[in-house]
């Protein structure tokens, strides 16, 4: 399994430097920057001997350019935050349950780490497959970056890949359009539509589809769709 | 359980900051730092919302002082190091294990961190009954000070206390002593005696031993030393 670390526009140079430390510590090695701060001296000095993955990690412009080639997409956010995006963020996978969920996979996983002050945006919250947490004390949960990422990666560092492939990104991009298309095909009330849209993805996501599920669930919508079509055709007629 | 993190002689207050928020994001609250540096803006920076538990925190002078109330003692160290002190190191337990063997205890344990650059030395370890070693990369194994802890606490975290009393450290100190005054007692060979010594702290610290089991190992090595004696009069009036 290819494990992707993302750092969504991370703020602090020494924060950066210390994650590519932790990567290097625990044997992992694709990191991308999406719009990070500048990376000078200190991000250098807190990288220690981990100064080649800091000078390879890869800078992009949008969280999608991050991830496009990414099959699963793993949110890790604290378990504090406003009550208004809770849909946003349940279940919530702890490491070790993530662990669990991955074993035995083949393919690409993308882990994001949102900014150190904001977290994520909504809109990169719905991106994301799974949402993993760390358990953390109520009393003071929001931990530093550096130290998310050594924890996450602590955990996930022996993880044992196997032979199970998880469905191509671009496949899994057609399901979710699919899925959006179906509940305006079914006349689904529109202002459930994001929140039903968020949850079906959640599912699937979690559910770690194999190619050939992706197939036969896009058989099952194409047929839906058809059955629904030609009843309105009829309906048109009578 | 009570568990307290040691810091030996932390040469850069920003670990020191960063490790009282791992601290306090993982509900641990008992910090000992032996003859640290000093500790200024950038440890509270680094400290942020556990600024309480850096001011709150026990400075002393000797690592003996820090440990002296604790009934275990676990030093964490990395893999690397030089082979002359590998004696020193083994067994070495990883956090999981580590959580195993303490599981349902009741009692105060001390997990000691060394220095960033030179870690513990050869008398330190000799202090501690247990090692814990965390599984890191061959390529680079030095983690930084605060991630080791954060992931230490990580895997402590959710750790059941039970109601099986650890040994009184005053007594695990006093069987210690009982032991190596035995080896004198019994000639065991001079130049192994230390290696020995070593050994049974290491055998017996990572049994976690009841106060009554304490009692009986020392009355067995009175019983030994009294035959001993006995039989070395005898010698002596023949």
């Amino acid at each position: 399994m290819d494990i992707r670390i993302v750092l969504v526009e991370p703020l602090y140079q020494g924060n950066v430097g210390s994650v590519t430390r932790a990567m290097k510590n625990f044997g992992f090695q694709d990191l991308v920057l999406v719009n990070p701060c500048k990376l000078e001296g200190e991000a250098r000095a807190m990288s220690s001997h981990a100064r080649d993955l800091l000078e390879s990690a890869r800078k992009v412009s949008s969280l999608e350019e991050a991830i496009d080639d990414c099959s699963i997409i793993i949110g890790t956010t604290g378990i504090a935050g406003s009550r208004f995006d809770l849909h946003l963020r349940v279940p919530g996978y702890s490491p070790s349950e993530m662990k669990e969920r991955l074993q035995g996979m083949d393919g690409r996983v993308a882990i994001l780490f949102g900014r150190e002050d904001n977290g994520f945006t909504k809109e990169e919250l719905k991106r994301c497959d799974m949402i993993m947490t760390i358990p953390t004390s109520e009393v003071y949960p929001v931990m530093n970056l550096s130290h998310a990422v050594a924890v996450v990666l602590y955990e996930l560092s022996d993880i044992q890949s196997g032979d199970t492939p998880l469905a191509d990104p671009f496949d899994m991009r057609l399901l979710y359009e699919h899925l959006s298309e179906l509940l305006v095909d079914i006349d689904y009330p529109e202002h459930k539509r994001e929140k039903t849209d968020l949850m079906l993805r959640r599912i699937f996501g979690r559910a770690c589809l194999l190619p050939r599920e992706v197939q036969t669930l896009r058989g099952i919508i194409r047929k839906v769709q058809r059955i629904n079509k030609n009843e309105d055709e009829q309906a048109d007629d009578s």
